[in-house]
């Protein structure tokens, strides 16, 4: 594990998101956090203060004042980055803080760089990689379940089922290290059997772990969904039935701002991204080759697929034509009846036959809770208790767990076919190495670089 | 005086701008922020520590993390509103935010109107009205001379010059009154002489003060300005130069968003504010009566004109005449002569006759600085102290300074046609409710909701 350890100088950034505000927060953090502060700070003397304190002055460039301030200090190691930190909190505006952040800068502060803080965090031990990562992503969370899993990453949920892994694993490695001090002579400290029950143990959970991705990802970006059907069969009164209810719910609270989400709805902590079906639209009722296509195409895309038709202009057996025409890969696939305050008992009666169906009048948003609720359970997270399973959300910890996996294969074979200690501890060491990587015990400056330039600075 | 003084009760909001950041800050007023705040988080006792300190903790509801926070105390009177205040710093998603409001909210806060957290600071005293305006000026300001105006007036520079000449004014009202009281006895103990030397000297003051708010207007709001000129005199070159030199200068400290500014430039601290003169640029030159009038309508809003023309493309009678034809109403006018490297000295010397010219090559960024400085002493600050002469930028404020002034000259016709004490009393009192409406020792409810609802929410 080499470390850049570039953590001597004082970084300073804008810690809140840019733009009008009744407040802004500066952030910096290094050995001189405090008394760099100290010298454009007008109030009392900041190196004589505890940590956790507040302070009220002005922050002058050479006597002309730039704002009245609040001064936070956080002395080391008692702060998120371990080093001396403060958090000036100015008033809301961008002008001030460029002004207050120039000042800074020329007192020898340096701009950070995205996550350097979190980086130096991480470096100075306040938390292990995959925490690191989950707070990017408990930052851009946006729906309850989002919010949940990256929560518990942040607090180490995951690091722990890791590291217990990782421990096991470094035991049966250091016993066949051991075997191999005392190579002449021909002793095994390590059971082999044992150690073959204990991979195929790990296999398991990293198993349960690699399957619970595909809902972690489900978790974090969605469920990409299309709703399909002939023209007029609804389909633009009910998405908007669906968003705009959201949207009545979001802006219960002023200051949010959701009003780039136009195709997302959130039901019970589940976001289902909505796929642009625009091109669809005019082609599901036409079997030219290019309309099919493109349906197909988008089709692909999407996770989750609901089949919208009017009762009143379709019979049972079109419809059950089109969910399998529509469905080759056997998706979830949801049937949607619409329209059935227009339709007849006898005309509903005959529907009777289409599998999982739910029967809505969009227009009037009846039954919507039903849909909503259809919807969620061919999500399938029914089966899911997210506060007791790990699920793995991080595309680059899938790729170090099939690592680990594979390299635990090469220790099986390698002990089925009688190997030598040093031949297995080695197949060992790879999984582990792959383990560490998640939890940061493992890791190379490239790597470092990749994971914190994705998050914003100032964090 | 009437305040419906409605601070008994809790309030919350999010403080700093919404999206995307590191931190975000929500923010209670009230005596039960404290206690309310205790009972979702997760920590120390909140209700047992010190003003001015900062606690690491969780924020739960019914045990369910929502977020770690960190939560500073402010306990009253110690805190901008003079009420018991906390600041609860989480992370940047406005989901979160959201969650923890709503938790807020449920536990028996309400959420905070706009202003209103200034609102109750200016009701509790912490400072008056004018004041109060600097606060939601400051936020507004940006560019140097907007915040160093919004900053004097926040810190009570105005409000003491107001203060200074209501005092004087109290004092012989007082006097008058006393006469009236011993109104048998005929007896004099304000000297009129006296009276009439305060309220000219008074009227004087009120004059300056008024007469700077052109200037503050400028300020605040900017120096509406058109560029003129022929077609491919470079009008447009000009304004890239100018747009793209300030761009690069504010886009070297990250996370400021002045991507909406399009059209203005800052120098030297003043904002110039380019109005788009889109639908002149082919009717400068024709004299048809459509298009003389849309240029003329475009001047009347601005405050400067710059006529910009093509050294090799005209002569000086032709710019001299046009510099006529096109300012009517004798407005601040800079000629500035373009194009000069593909001039030869003979040319350019034929148009040393128009008075106060700038010449520059606007394609290659040549004189540009000699440009700006004629900008900037044609807005005519060039005499102005900003550090020490007060300058109104308050519409409002401007409306009671004329009124005052208007209340001053009944007062000296009084004295002059010999009125009695209590006449010249009434009209001494009318002069301080319109002096004391500025800073708010005069106020109704009306006049505060119409000051405070245009403050963001969360200040």
């Amino acid at each position: 594990m080499i470390h850049n350890l570039t953590t001597n100088d004082t970084i300073v950034a804008v810690a809140t998101a840019p733009g009008v505000g009744a407040i802004a927060v500066i952030r910096l953090s290094g050995p001189e956090a405090i008394s760099i502060t100290n010298t454009v700070f007008r109030g009392k003397d900041l190196t004589k203060q505890a940590s956790h304190t507040i302070h009220f002055g002005t922050i002058r460039d050479e006597g002309k004042i730039i704002d009245e301030v609040l001064v936070s200090l956080f002395i080391a190691p008692h702060s998120y980055t371990k080093e001396n930190v403060v958090e000036i909190s100015c008033h809301g505006s961008d002008f001030i803080v460029q002004q207050i952040i120039r000042l800074l800068l020329q007192k020898g502060t340096r701009l950070a760089n995205a996550g350097e803080f979190t980086k130096r965090a991480f470096l100075n031990g306040q938390f292990d990689l995959a925490q690191a990562e989950a707070v990017a992503d408990l930052i851009a969370s946006d729906s309850a379940l989002s919010h949940e899993v990256a929560m518990k990453q942040m607090r180490g949920g995951f690091s722990k089922d890791i590291k217990r892994l990782r421990a096991e694993l470094v035991h049966f490695a250091s016993m066949i290290e051991l075997e191999l001090d005392f190579g002449e002579e021909d002793v095994e400290f390590a059971d082999r059997d044992q150690l073959r029950t204990l991979i195929l143990n790990i296999q398991r959970i990293i198993r349960d772990l690699l399957k619970s991705f595909e809902l972690g990802n489900v978790i974090k970006n969605g469920v990409p969904t299309v709703i399909v059907g002939k023209p007029n069969a609804g389909k633009s009164t009910l998405l908007n039935q669906l968003l705009n209810e959201e949207k009545a719910i979001v802006s219960d609270v002023p200051g949010t701002t959701r009003d780039f989400i136009e195709d997302e709805i959130n039901i019970e902590g589940i976001t289902f991204r909505f796929i642009d079906t625009a091109g669809l639209r005019e082609t599901t009722d036409k079997v030219e080759a290019i309309g099919v296509e493109r349906t197909m195409q988008k089709l692909s895309q999407s996770s989750l697929i609901i089949y919208l038709f009017d009762v009143t202009d379709a019979t049972p057996e079109e419809v059950q034509a089109e969910l399998e025409r529509l469905n080759p890969k056997k998706l979830p696939l949801l049937p949607v009846a619409n329209k059935i305050d227009q339709a007849s008992p006898a005309v509903l009666a005959a529907f009777a036959s289409i599998d999982g169906m739910v029967q809505i009048a969009a227009a009037e948003g009846a039954n919507l809770d039903d849909l909503k609720q259809a919807l969620v359970e061919k999500v399938n997270l029914g089966k899911l208790n997210t506060q007791q399973q790990t699920i793995v959300t991080n595309l680059r910890h899938v790729d170090s767990l099939n690592k680990t996996y594979a390299a635990l294969d090469d220790v099986l074979n390698g002990l089925g076919l009688g190997m030598s200690g040093d031949l297995v501890a080695a197949d060992i060491r790879r999984a582990l190495y792959s383990l560490g990587e998640i939890t940061g015990e493992i890791t190379t400056d490239d790597l470092l670089d990749n994971i914190f330039t994705k998050f914003c600075i100032g964090k």
